[in-house]
Parts: C-alpha cells; structure tokens; sequence
C-alpha cells in the first residue's frame, strides 16, 4: 500500500517547487479542486450499493456523475491555467521599439490578461459547483466519510480562493475596466457563496465530533 | 507542457475517490501540507539568486532547506495515515468470542486507535510548521509570488483543519481520557495559531491585490 500510495502522488508537487512561474497557485488551485471532487466521489461510492442508503441512491448517483465530470474538467484547468500565465509572459516580451510594435504588444498583452482572468474565474465556478454537490452529500451521504467531506469543502474553498487571488491581480492590468468591474463583483459573490458552503459542512462535522462523547 | 503536467498529478486523485476507506481525507490532509511546502519552495526559488533579494537569502535558503524536510515528512504521512485507519480497522475484525479474545481484541483496538490519532496530530503539527515558513517568506520573498504563496497558506490550513476532524473521530473513541484531554487542547491551539498566521498571510494578498489600481 505504502509504497503504490506515494507513486500515486506523481511529480506535481515537485514541478510546483521549482523555480519557474508554472505550474504555480493557480494550477495548484485548480488541482486541489480536483481532490475535493474526489473526495465527493469517495463519499459516493461509500453510500451506492448500501441497503441503509437506497433511498437516496438515485440522487448520490446524480452528483458522482457531476463530481466526475467537473474533476475531469479542473483536471484540465491545471494545464490551462499553466497556459495562460506562459501566453502573459510571452505578450510582455513582444518587442516594442516601433509604434506598430507598441500597438500589437499592447494589443497582446490585452488577449492574453484576458486569458489569465478568464482561466482562474472558470476554477472558481467550478470548484464552487464541487463545494454545492459536497453540501448535498454532507446531508444524506454515509456519515462514515463526512471527515473525507469536509476535508474536500475546504480544498474546494482553497480552489475558489486560489483562484481569486490570480483573477485579482491579473484585473488590475485588464484594458476594459467595465469587464473587470463585472468579473470582480462576481468573484466577490463566487467567494460568499464559498465561505457560506463550507462554514455549513463544518458545522455538521463539529456536530459528528461532539457527538456521543 | 500541457501532457506532461496532466501526467505529473498521478493517480492519487483516482485512488482517493475509489470506494474504499483509504486513502481518504487524512491522507489528502498531507498532501495539502506537501503542496503548501511546494509553493514556498517555489517562491524560495524565485528569490534566490536574484540581487535584488541578497540581503535576505541566507534565511530563505534556511526556510527553503525547512520546506523540503517538512514536504518530505509530509508525503510519508500520506501513506501512514492510510495504514494507521487500516490498522482500526484491522483491529476492530478480531474474534471476539471467548474473554481472552475480548481483551486482546480491546487492547488492540486501543493501540490502533493511539495511531490514528497520532498520525494525523503529527500531520497537523508539520503542516503549521510549514505555515510559519510560508508566513515569514511572505514578508521578504520575491512578491511576485505571493499569490502562490497564499494559495500554499490556504492549503496548510486545509491540512491542519483536515487532520483535526480525523483527529477528533479518533478521539472519542481513545480509551485512555487523560490523553485525549490533553491532545484536544494541544490540537485547539494549533488550530488558532494556524487560522491567525493563514489571515495574516491573505491580509498581505489583499493589500497587493488594492494596491496601483
């Protein structure tokens, strides 16, 4: 077990050490999106194939297709969101001696801050729906993995949070200020909804916790 | 890029959400520590080298010497986790029919159980020790990479808390009182320290994130 189980974990963490820009906070962000998910679906298949739990069956079902399908998809954000911070770089060192050059620079520069908001703001609703699928399985799942759960709802809330800290600091160079005004009071509300979900997780499990002493 | 770091996650992600108690959320409370390690790491690395940072280095290099311990002791947590909610469950599937067999079976349960406390409390006592690395970089380290930083702070508190509610499960079932006494109050105070050092680091986020507009 031991050994498979730290093969399991790859070269991820070691790519995140590195001295490079990526992958950084926001392939980080994105992946740990993907543990929560994971933990959902662990709750799942905890709770399908259980006479004690057949009445929630059809639903439980329902979110671990969701859970899949939304993992699935924060999977691929890991790299996009790698992508985008590298097409940022490569805008800025565009050259900028003559005015034409000035122009498509800057012009780059634009498409590609565009980007770099555009990736994280999708890690965010993502991760955010992850956080209300594991709300609803915090309340009629196996209780058995609501530590597992819970433990997601956080990762979930590191996702969204994550991500909000990189759409922040790529708005503040977004050309259209009326799209970053837009974009930032949705990250505001994404971040509400957030704190909401998982404050609500916590407390069921600090309830399990105290519980029969 | 975009293959090779798809590739780089592993399969710990699937392993998680497979229907079976490990790894679950103990083992995935490391791993946050391990990435949180990771994204100091990566700002340690940004910062070395650079004249700009020199007066600090001799320090970041001992914070980043720090980081890839505590990363390391983290990743065989992961593993330990697993084996130690293995242990419980081992325990628990002894005969128990003759008295002899009651009490050996108690006696097991109860040395199993010690471990799976003690697991995760060692996981949540690394992972603040990371924390304070990350939160001491944050005030000289390169800022471009803070936001990685306080993706990294968030994922230190994920694994904290995480390990805290496995913790706590295994803690109503100790037999020995005392001990659970005294390791519920050593776990509340690495929980407070923890959420005040991870909102120390985002309150210096969220000043970047205002800061030129």
């Amino acid at each position: 077990m031991s050994e498979a189980l730290s093969d399991s974990v790859g070269t991820f963490a070691d790519l995140v050490a590195a001295g490079t820009s990526t992958p950084g906070g926001g392939s980080v962000a994105a992946y740990s999106g993907v543990l929560a998910a994971s933990l959902g679906q662990m709750m799942c298949n905890l709770t399908i194939g259980k006479a004690k739990y057949l009445e929630v069956e059809p639903r439980v079902k329902e979110i671990k297709a969701d859970l899949e399908r939304l993992g699935a998809r924060l999977r691929e954000l890991i790299a996009e969101d790698a992508n985008s911070f590298e097409s940022v770089l490569v805008a800025y060192r565009q050259p900028k001696e003559t005015d034409e050059q000035k122009v498509e620079r800057k012009r780059r520069i634009d498409i590609a801050t565009r980007g770099a908001v555009d990736v994280p703001l999708e890690t965010a609703q993502r991760a955010l729906e992850v956080l209300q699928r594991l709300a609803d399985l915090a309340k009629i799942g196996n209780p058995n993995a609501l530590p597992d759960v819970t433990v997601g709802s956080r990762l979930a809330e590191t996702a969204v949070k994550g991500a909000y800290y990189n759409i922040g600091i790529n708005l503040k160079t977004l050309a259209d200020r009326t799209a970053a005004g837009i974009i930032e009071r949705q990250t505001t509300e994404l971040i509400i909804e957030t704190e909401r979900l998982a404050a609500e997780i916590e407390s069921t499990m600090l309830k399990q916790m105290e519980s029969d002493g």
